[in-house]
């Protein structure tokens, strides 16, 4: 028996990232874990982000972030990047930033797979500004590239990346369950 | 040190849902993981769906779709609705469906969580159709639902949805690691 809780957007978990972008010529990082992939080829991804954060500024700017995928160990920093603004506290002295092919998309050395992505489309609805992403280029440590998989990314244990949901709490990628394509393809309805 | 894969959306991991819309007056659902968060208040969503797959034709039809959370239990029937198209299965068949307060956003009774919503934005990117949702409505299996958390919803270990990668692995959640806005409370960087 389902119950009306109201309008609430409970898709979880979700996958915690960091959100770069240069504002005032300066680095800065947001924790959010509004952001999806959109599509593969083209490699698209989305972020939302409030009109008035600090990150939104540089991405207004400059057409451009970055998406950082940090790992379970770094949680206290990216939930202190998820209380701090950028307009209060130097983020930039709390990360190693490096840039790719576009110079306004700082990314984390730190993060094992980084996004640099230029904004192809802009949505606003009330006070969110989303952001649609075209992905310029992707970087991952060599340490974490596998050779048996396409694209060639090590596993989710091994990545280790910190889910969030609207419990309020974080979590950890579980054991694997499955293969993509392979587990419903010999699917029986009812065990028929 | 950091290789260039190519661009790639490699955000991970993502939730896998099911996205529901009515086709010709039957409930279709596909599996997707392309799907977010893009605010609270208001809630709004956001998925995308190539623009030739079937369940896209019911949402541009009537403006209104659905997300439902399903459990790793459901992986077998998950994975099979990404493998077969609504044109060539009858999906409805698979699935009890129940409608809120929409009349054209069939849901799932075998999720725990589902969300009825209604278009605001459409964007268009070569051939995927990206949705913004206004959610109308969240329902919620009374027996997730948790009286101490804010949404009451219970743990994610309980409510056991299905994660995905672009290594092509399913996995489960882990364990909870930390509460929001608390474990970066101290946070000094270096140790300091």
């Amino acid at each position: 028996m389902k119950k009306k809780i109201g309008p609430v957007p409970l898709i979880y978990p979700v996958p915690i990232v960091l959100v770069g972008s240069l504002v005032d010529g300066r680095p800065n990082y947001a924790t959010i874990g509004d952001c999806a992939i959109m599509g593969l080829k083209p490699a698209l991804v989305v972020v939302s982000l409030g009109e008035t954060h600090h990150t939104t500024r540089g991405i207004l700017a400059h057409r451009t972030f970055s998406i950082n995928v940090p790992m379970t160990k770094d949680l206290a920093l990216v939930d202190h990047f998820g209380q701090v603004s950028g307009r209060d506290v130097d983020k930039s002295q709390y990360v190693e930033s490096f840039f790719g092919e576009l110079e306004t998309a700082p990314m984390s050395e730190a993060c094992p797979v980084t996004l640099e992505c230029r904004v192809l489309e802009e949505v606003t609805v009330e006070h969110r500004r989303i952001f649609i992403g075209g992905v310029v280029q992707t970087h991952v440590d060599e340490a974490f590239l596998s050779d048996d998989a396409e694209p060639k990314i090590a596993s989710m244990q091994k990545l280790d990346p910190i889910l969030y949901a609207l419990d309020n709490r974080y979590s950890s990628v579980g054991r694997a369950i499955g293969v993509g394509y392979e587990e419903g393809a010999a699917y029986k309805p009812n065990g028929a």
